[in-house]
């Protein structure tokens, strides 16, 4: 299984492949797209679409994860993620992937074992279960790789769950 | 000039056509967009952008018109307006459209001369000033028309203030 984890922002828009490997996850892309500042909103959603349809069309994934987005935090900053995520799901959906939603509470029990883990523990938690030498940077892409992780993990029980009560 | 409006949704996106002729303004097509509520959200986005794309291939327009987005409103609904406003303007610009933001105070204070004008002093001018034998429903579907009207006149004012300079 291949897993797009995708954290949007109109600026900034963490990415990350993650594949579910025999013993373990690999990453095959991290990454973000950074729109240019020049440009009005429309044309940055523009771009952001275009660089998503290349990573989906080089990595073909099967399936995005992306935060399950609440308004609760920051009402300046809603409206440019709630424009970029509209046009992630869009772009992963017009390219058949299955979207799956998942709370920031639900990523950090997932990847850390705790919902109030701080956000450099994501991090160290991320890069160790990937493999990778250093944290992923941005953050964005790290908070990317976060949620491949989870919809890995929590596959993987799922279908753990099924096989025992079968 | 040909002038696309939209009032974007989730739900329903309300879309309309206007053309500035001489003496006037026609409507060249008015309605809405209702996406497949048992979709879910990506896949409703993904309905909607192709939708737009239809419209925006039928009729040609060279300018989208569309509201300034303010998050003071119901914070509940904010993010699936985001979504579908960034879909909206995506889609446009990725078509070449010119893309132009209009709080509803310069729409209001467009088409009905006042700012505080009430949602059915608006829908009333809009069908007088389109010609329309009825309001266009759903409300959606006029507030795009009133947008398309507020860009015609603001650009023909515009253009009338160029000229008187010169």
């Amino acid at each position: 299984m291949r897993v797009l984890g995708i954290d949007p922002g109109l600026t900034t828009t963490g990415f990350a492949v993650v594949e579910r490997k025999a013993g373990g996850m690999q990453a095959a892309g991290v990454g973000a797209i950074v729109t240019p500042k020049a440009l009005p909103t429309a044309a940055r959603l523009s771009f952001l679409r275009a660089q998503l349809l290349e990573i989906i069309a080089q990595h073909r994934p099967e399936v995005m994860a992306i935060e399950r987005l609440f308004f609760n935090v920051n009402v300046r900053t809603a409206m440019a993620v709630g424009q970029a995520s509209g046009v992630a799901l869009e772009a992963s959906a017009s390219s058949g992937l299955e979207v799956h939603h998942y709370t920031p509470l639900e990523v950090k029990q997932s990847v850390v074992g705790v919902g109030n883990a701080s956000k450099s523990q994501v991090q160290s938690m991320v890069a160790a279960l990937l493999g990778l030498e250093a944290q992923p940077k941005p953050a964005d892409a790290a908070d990317a790789c976060a949620l491949c992780i989870c919809h890995i993990n929590r596959s993987g029980l799922a279908r753990a769950l099924e096989a025992a009560l079968r």
